[in-house]
């Protein structure tokens, strides 16, 4: 597995031919399991939640795969996300399966690689697949984009939630868990309040195109936990497993997982056309001159556009 | 310059020749004026506040454009927007240019055409520009990124905000103003407050990439009006001048100007790729059944794309 997921990592050409064949022989084998997006800012307690649930759901039965969306990785030159070592019980049970984030350069290569991990996994027989983000730039909305359900994580700080909503990662919530209660539950209990409060109007006023799921049928909950004691772990499954439920008897996670995979596609299709536009010998040549010309303003934004995609017919 | 206007939004290949013609040629005249986006929802006073403005500097000896731009004019088939009738004292006088938002099929290409706009009506002599939208989709970044300045209306009424802050609309502001301060003057007070406290959090915690000013040297102010009374144009109209001076000493209208500029050039060579990809004879034929394979889950988008975008070689 860790082979198969080395080989679609690697950006070699005849490897990509073969791991091509490897992810058209996988894809029936996946799809089985149940893909959890979980966000939260450093210090939330993101590992000791998903060690406790790791370890909760293979009590149960199930095999955990764990991956991890840190763009940041990719300059630092390492992950800190997905890091066996603060997951000390999880990483060690053989029913689990935990990989770092992938460094390719930018958040689509990222994403792209932990999308094809996801479904090697689940072709291992993985039924349960958590995808972490730290929250740096657009990765909560990658995360969002590849998973079933999205669960952020809170802080019982009541105001922390304002960060949430304007980088519009709450609207992106199916679930809301303010971790930590244990540190000040009078606390957790006002930021439940605000942040249903928030959650409310956003279902009133907002963007349908945003929501990820039907608002009539489903409206985003905010629970309450405390990982490191492992309370709530049982109804956070309880609340998942509604959620999923619901979504797969009304259709909408077949729904939600065809526009992810269209929207998959035409996001490298758009990364490829960009790439292969930067490669060209004479893009290359006149580039330079026409964005000094654009920065200098003695050429048009838009006529300098043209000027070099003419280059590429 | 209605005529140069015509013949740049035209979308005739022999017309898009002499446009880039006529574009170069006015290049050197424009950029003479203060550009200013106005954004605020549907009621919220915005025509009445334009052509309030409007009348103020065209008394102050300032030659005035407005242009739109109003993504939903391209579905409904006509322009709500820059609409004549809604300013009948500004539209007749002879300083003031108003035009309509262009009808392009997409934001990228009416924020294109408004750009190209605003450059015919510098080289014409304007030295005001103000920019409106309604603020459909993503239309207000739209605005922001063509501009010098951004203005957002609001009404007064505490908890409009909140779908500002949402829409990450709040963020782009470098001006708030609550417009409609006569109708609950109390109210508008509460909502200023509000506003100035939200404000305050994106300071701290607002990510420096989105933010179009330098923090250190201007925080978003909040100021009151009522433009139908014609009362707080002056405030309004000072405030931006003390703008524009912080912003022009220290080379900051200049450097976001080039960064707008250097944008525009990438967005639009984006949406060429984009055009010439779905024009291409291979990928209309292929594109239809991978893009069925993607949705079956019998192909893995990625897979797909790499197909689609080996046609292209």
């Amino acid at each position: 597995m860790a082979k198969a997921i080395t080989l679609l990592e690697s950006t070699r050409p005849d490897h990509r031919l073969r791991a091509d064949e490897v992810l058209n022989a996988i894809l029936p084998k996946s799809g089985q399991s149940f893909r959890l997006g979980i966000s939260g800012v450093p210090g939330v307690g993101k590992s000791t939640f998903i060690e406790a649930l790791g370890l909760y759901l293979i009590s149960k039965g199930h095999r955990v795969a764990v991956l991890a969306i840190d763009p940041s990785s990719t300059v630092s030159g390492g992950s800190i996300l997905g890091d066996k070592t603060r997951m000390e019980f999880l990483s060690v049970n053989e029913k689990a399966f935990i990989r770092p984030t992938p460094s390719s350069g930018n958040l689509g290569g990222v994403a792209e690689k932990t999308r094809e991990a996801m479904l090697v996994a689940e072709a291992a027989g993985h039924d349960v697949v958590i995808v972490e983000t730290v929250g740096v730039g657009q990765s909560e909305t990658a995360v969002a984009n590849m998973t079933d359900m999205f669960v952020l994580l809170q802080l019982p700080n009541a105001g922390d939630d304002l960060q949430a909503i304007k980088k519009g990662v709450m609207e992106l919530a199916d679930l809301v868990v303010i971790n930590k209660v244990d540190l000040d539950p009078d606390a957790a209990t006002r930021a439940q309040v605000q942040i249903m409060g928030s959650l409310r109007l956003f279902s009133m006023h907002g963007n349908p195109e945003h929501a990820h799921h039907d608002e009539t049928l489903w409206h985003p909950k905010v629970i309450r936990m405390s990982a490191l004691k492992s309370e709530g772990i049982t109804e956070f499954w309880d609340t998942v497993n509604i959620f999923k439920d619901i979504q797969t008897k009304h259709g909408h996670l077949a729904l939600r997982r065809k526009q992810q995979a269209q929207a998959w596609m035409w996001e490298r299709i758009e990364a490829g056309l960009r790439q292969n536009f930067k490669a060209n010998a004479q893009v290359q040549k006149l580039l330079p001159e026409l964005s000094e010309a654009v920065n200098q303003g003695t050429m048009a934004a838009s006529v300098a556009a043209r000027r070099l995609l003419d280059l590429m017919k």
